[in-house]
């Protein structure tokens, strides 16, 4: 058995020095240590395919530059995200904000920020305005999209008419990392949608964008890899995505598995459920590498991701 | 200021009567209390459209035959729900079964569980070959499917063919109830999808789902509405797409709200956020009536709606 | 494997009957089933001795009549609890009232309820002169309280001196039911004490309450009963106090288990381990039955407490 | 309104680094950033009184060298925690160890653990023997205890007789530092004593630890303060005792507060309550700067304190 030996926290203290010694320890700080040992083996393992599952307000939380990080490096082979966070994302590369609230969380006045116009996620606020803004994008940008596409193309043309370099959607689409978005419609992206096809009811032009195409793309990619590696942030249908994409491949699931959440497994739900149960699933291998994060994940991926960044792998 | 009442337990109680003076106490119960009122409130309001999402395995948690007399009774006028619980809904329809977990969860062995091949929900279980009776279904069905459907229109054919009476699917179809998953893709029935699609791929006959055109249809009833009360089990994309549908309306959003869920507010997402944090978007009205029951739903549900079955409203 | 079989509500339907029903499905409402089940068992036991822990603000909460309920049909044989419940309950029993706090609990202003010189618990308020309420109870008792006791000892003394028979303390008292508070100091009892403590300083004849004394009647109690039945409302000093007795008993550990919390395992405090970490320790059988019902307690005490009221054991 | 900056993490950033950022991002992030900015404005204040308390098993979970680097550098004024940290950190005094568990914390077999005399605490082991050490301990200095004290006292005495330097209970004793833990029967040191006494029930030189004497010294800091600042983490006892400390003081409680905790305020316990409930109370100021922390202290403990290591105050 290992010994716990606690932490010593030293000036001027490296965060990868912090993350090595939280190895040593207990609780979700030894869980932090694990992942990132995890993150850095899944990134050494040429043979593994990682695959990046993103839920929760991760851009109004300040996690674009991490992401947008990641998949610069080259660290993840599938993105899969929510419509919110992609319309976040879109709604920065359009020259909006996101704002921190100024007062306490607990004591907050709902009814005062509506009258300001002003929308709250939890102590992050963003002007209702920034919908007018969306409003022009898709106003110019719609009349040349193609007509029929699947979600992950739909979304590589909304990447290709982004002028920032900070975007999530311009990065996969100039990257040609595979981005999936299977509740694309619940968002404010799929509301812009919206705004179009009633205008356009009775043209013979009609937007199509089919919702199950790309799962072949997803299914093929994990047939076909020959070891499989997971992050989950949040769960939800990103989760859950690439949990089936890994229970229908030909692997017994993936080789490696990091999940940060703060759900809960009792309710029953997938976002909450621990990597462990996925093995009965055949989305996790039994012996696979996989550790549960039970923590904000505005704290965690941080402190997992900046302990490999620059790291030779 | 009004009095806290201890609750007084009696002999025979009916469920009724223990959630009416649960309203007079504090913490979570009260929060019961206030949820039925509410409930009642708004199926008695003539003038209210009631939106109900569900999230969260509530079909393996033994919540299908509420739902389905939620439904029934003609208390539910849209209905929006995860590909997940569609599936395990389809999968008892079809004669296959839940089971309950036997050890205790807590020293539960997933590999023993994958070696007999059965999949695990938390303290639920299902046995991995109802995969191959879905197989049959879709194979039996696909070939008479329209080609070109929406979201809604897909799940009613889906219910359309389904025999037993005791189905969310086919009772949607048969009381022509709005069913909305935007993220079906992500779900067994997804991947028999896939399966087909895969197969037809150089056919011209391929089946094409659209993602964004039941937009339409859920947003003209919340325009269209003179009142709405939302109801939401679990966040997810259920509970997200109704809070659009909410927000992009004429009203200023919901007039009742009731919210059942475990996760919680600080990480920032959808699912956590209590119904007050609508009230900045629009989503709720600042002077709705509004409950956060943070509750297991399949103790809470069963509770809310106990306590007005059979009630007058 | 057993069928979940979906809870089917009833109009007029007991909650014995729901609760019963509630063993069939998976989740948060079979451990309340299982709780339940575990519950009579318990009772029916006539070789077991039941703990009861109680932690959180129960009194306030409105489970006081509950609490009461089982002390006083000879359920519990020793009872453990916080010194703020007991503060909460002699603060009742002195004819001072907990209110329900009217406004939105996620939108609500401390600095104005301070103004108003009203104490907030979550959604329960109390005025903050019961203070001088408690100060007129303990001038009028202390001159004539023993000067030596233990803290078993100086809540009996208390109990003895409250008329109303609506108290917990005044049924332990009553009853001679043993009950332990080893963090007494840490309340407004114990507040009320320091007051009385400055003052005869000099005085010879300090009141003197030991705070190791009455551990020898509870590890006596646990070392002489045949079997042991706990009962845990929260977790906290109580759970942990019972759970010694238990380790350091005869007999492996308790025979039956009910925790009901809403805190996490994860982050390692006593108060969210399962009941199935302490086999490890010897607190708990590892043949045992036990339970976890992770619920808010003011609404899973009285579903399993309510399907047993009344029922012959 | 200030604006969303993203975290953007650098190669060899130290911990300082990566804290100050989080100030400028939203959900748990930020509320490491203003933690760390509320503590160094606490330790900045030459007026400030810094109260400090520890619930839940840190010192298995390896946060002691953090602990008593905080004692060692002065920073902490009064330090308050429960018996069960108290009795770990004598059991690692005394020469024994903790262990990381091996296997999956999810899949765990307690059972097999309870075979192996080995004790769990979530991922944390301890060999059943250290009752022993802790029994060799308390034989040797028991009968040297002075024979009435008070629990501060008490604990002090324990202190003195530890060699290890590693040891909260000794650096407190050395730097005399007011150490409080009214709940200390709950704990293995409980147990110890328990056992002596039951040999000296009929000596004449019973030894006496008074449970409210030193209630009296706790409350003559919060009056005679000039300022106090609060440090939590976790809740229980440690947090409620000082908590009281600050309501009974004349200066409508608290200037400084942070808050670590994993517990939720909905089901109305001390442990899970923002800080700004305190508000309602005088417990905190209405104007005073405070945060809460939800996220395990394992892991927010050393980023927020490591940021503050070193720094000039």
């Amino acid at each position: 058995m290992r010994e716990i030996k606690p932490i010593k926290v030293m000036k001027d203290m490296k965060v990868s020095e912090l993350v090595e010694d939280m190895r040593y320890v207990g609780f979700g700080a030894r869980k932090i240590g694990e992942a990132n040992d995890i993150l850095k083996e899944m990134i050494k393992d040429k043979e593994c395919t990682i695959f990046f599952g993103v839920a929760g307000a991760m851009i109004p939380g300040g996690m674009k530059e991490i992401i947008i990080d990641m998949l610069d490096e080259g660290m993840i082979d599938v993105f899969v995200t929510t419509g919110a966070n992609l319309t976040h994302d879109l709604i920065e590369a359009l020259g909006e904000k996101h704002y921190q609230l100024e007062e306490s969380v607990e004591n907050v006045d709902d009814i005062k920020l509506k009258d300001k116009k002003i929308d709250r996620i939890y102590n992050v606020l963003l002007k209702d305005e920034v919908y007018q803004t969306l409003e022009d994008f898709f106003e110019k940008i719609y009349p040349n999209l193609p007509r029929k596409m699947n979600i992950k193309e739909f979304l590589w043309e909304i990447g290709k008419n982004i002028k920032d370099k900070k975007s999530i959607l311009r990065i996969c689409y100039e990257k040609k990392i595979p981005i999936f978005c299977p509740g694309i419609a619940d968002s404010g992206i799929g509301l812009m949608i919206w705004g179009r096809l009633v205008k356009e009811e009775n043209s013979g032009e009609k937007l199509n964008v089919d919702v199950f195409d790309d799962l072949k793309e997803i299914l093929d990619i994990s047939w076909t890899c020959k070891k499989a590696g997971v992050i989950y942030v949040g769960g939800g249908l990103p989760k859950n995505f690439i949990q089936q994409a890994m229970q229908f491949s030909n692997k017994e699931g993936a080789n490696y598995g990091i999940q940060i959440t703060t759900d809960r497994p009792e309710s029953g739900g997938s976002s909450g459920a621990p990597l462990t149960e996925g093995i009965s699933w055949g989305k996790m291998q039994g012996k696979g590498k996989y550790v549960n994060v039970y923590c904000d994940a505005t704290i965690a991926l941080p402190l997992i991701y900046g302990a490999v960044k620059g790291v030779k792998c």
